[in-house]
């Protein structure tokens, strides 16, 4: 493996390695951001309060989960952090990180989902990671919005806001992860995005390719086939990039919420809110490796399908009605397309 | 292979292979029963009427999709019929049956789901299906029962009719099928039942034991450690096992919604059954082997996830009232039990 020299890690120690105290570093950081956006939602909610449930885990860990229902623009919203650890990563993972085979594991992480009541409010989600593994380590995670009506100007502040927090580590990052993302909430049996997209990485140990999704062919294509090199990341460069992404979902969301909380909606709108949130309830059950991970084994259940939404409709073959605003929702918007240079006509 | 003879099958003809017109006999059947409940279902409710879509499956055959919605009893009913083929069965099957490895298929079924509005009233579930490919051939299927409510006298009648329904071609089916029903219709990560149960069929061929789940040892455990044997059945002997199981649904699940539909409910009721809906949402994309199978291999999405319930409800560590109606559905009714042999006090 090449070692790279970077400045504000000793030059003794090679940068590929984690600091001695990088599990309380990374864990303490999950509970910060934990704590902040709570924080954050209920002041800019102004009625919900989080309440929160500790739980522990047998086999190792444990985490708190904070639910808040019934709030002023949250219909729910849960925010969990966890902190867990066992014997050996599950075969899943191990496929992409083999040399964590028969190494025990430590990961911890934040995740959060929030469902609006206003049907012009997007549904949004993130969640960041951090994993060691014997001789591996890496940082994953993202964060995307979810629209039920089209507004081009909301991606568009959405997705600068990440790519504005990606380009503090590297320009690089926000276009390939912005890419991943793309790919990675698509509901294939829809053939549809589940949303706008945001960002999306995982296995990030500073040495491996930035990309390391299924399809890397169709993801160096954007680069002139070949993704994007760079010098190798320290540890704290990556943990300080996870930091900036996790840190700009209140800047990038509240805004949002603050101009579409009050639009006045009716029961057609929200008739679409509930069944556009049938696409999600599909994406997390059939799709989301995080949720069917966490249910294979032994994960708190009510703390993992706290991402579900609290109501939903499913129709038998609903087509809205041509040139109507939901009939664009599909047809125009959730198509993946370059938000951050959108403008208005 | 062993070969018995069996009256109604030439001595010629071995009694494991169908006859040439098999396809057409199962196929003709498979439309004749979703007729059947259709008709009877239209006549139950009294109110709706099924609509039909024809499809056709590009790589071989197509089905026909019908859905009854805001009926009187049926908040919505599918009955699907569909008739499909193939090069290859995907591998999830091969592993089951692997002499089919490298052959085309051929498969026909017929599958039901019905979401009645009363929450008095279960929702129940059928399917049935008849699979060729290469040198094996083999029936599966069953139908079950998912109370909101629990009625110990309407979970009798369920078992003893389908009882009567498996005794006519072998009394040692009911009890295997049985356990194994109790078996499939499990959420792991609920540690939950899905409902009463029923009976659980698949890999039938007249010569394979009668249990093939992942669970031999335990279901032998029922049997003093040793599972059922019997004379090998023909293909019109099983053949005529699944017409009685399909014919069974209509005196199975009629009488109890003639004795509940009008059974006066509140909110409360409503609510639980919304929120138990959810259980059905998470088996079905979670662990049903047809619906995964379905979505991930190019089948008509709207006709799969018919089975999803118009309404859902998910609600964050619902814990029902001590001593409730609600808490005994979970606690003490949705447990494998002796139905067949149940007595009021």
């Amino acid at each position: 493996m090449t070692v790279s020299a970077v400045s504000d890690v000793p030059s003794t120690m090679p940068a590929h390695l984690p600091p001695t105290d990088a599990k309380t570093q990374v864990s303490q950081f999950m509970r910060g951001i934990q704590d902040e956006i709570c924080a954050g939602l209920e002041k800019l909610d102004g009625v919900g309060r989080f309440r929160e449930d500790s739980w522990q885990r047998e086999e190792g860990g444990g985490g708190r989960s904070r639910v808040l229902q019934e709030g002023d623009f949250l219909e729910q919203g849960g925010v969990n952090f966890s902190e867990v650890w066992g014997k050996e990563l599950p075969p899943s993972i191990l496929k992409q990180r083999p040399e964590a085979a028969g190494h025990g594991f430590y990961a911890t992480g934040t995740s959060m989902v929030l469902h609006p009541r206003n049907p012009y409010v997007p549904t949004v989600h993130l969640n960041y990671r951090y994993f060691e593994a014997g001789p591996v380590w890496w940082f994953g995670g993202g964060i995307d919005l979810t629209p039920y009506y089209p507004f081009a100007e909301d991606a568009a502040h959405f997705h600068r806001t990440l790519k504005t927090a990606c380009d503090q580590t590297n320009p690089e990052f926000y276009p390939v992860f912005k890419h991943w993302c793309d790919e990675y909430f698509y509901l294939n049996h829809r053939q549809e995005m589940r949303g706008i997209g945001g960002i999306f990485f995982d296995y990030q140990d500073g040495h491996s390719p930035l990309y390391r999704g299924p399809h890397p062919d169709k993801a160096a294509a954007r680069y002139s086939n070949q993704l994007p090199t760079m010098e190798p990341l320290s540890w704290q460069q990556l943990f300080q990039f996870a930091q900036d992404c996790a840190q700009a979902f209140l800047p990038a969301y509240s805004p949002i919420v603050e101009k579409r909380r009050h639009t006045e909606y009716g029961d057609r709108q929200r008739q679409f809110q509930l069944y556009r949130r049938g696409r999600y309830v599909e994406f997390n059950l059939v799709y989301d490796r995080g949720t069917i991970f966490g249910l294979q084994t032994n994960g708190r259940t009510e703390s993992i399908l706290m991402s579900l939404p609290p109501l939903v409709r499913w129709e038998y073959c609903y087509t809205p009605a041509p040139y109507s605003p939901e009939a664009e929702l599909t047809e125009r918007f959730l198509i993946p397309q370059d938000w951050v240079n959108w403008q208005p006509n």
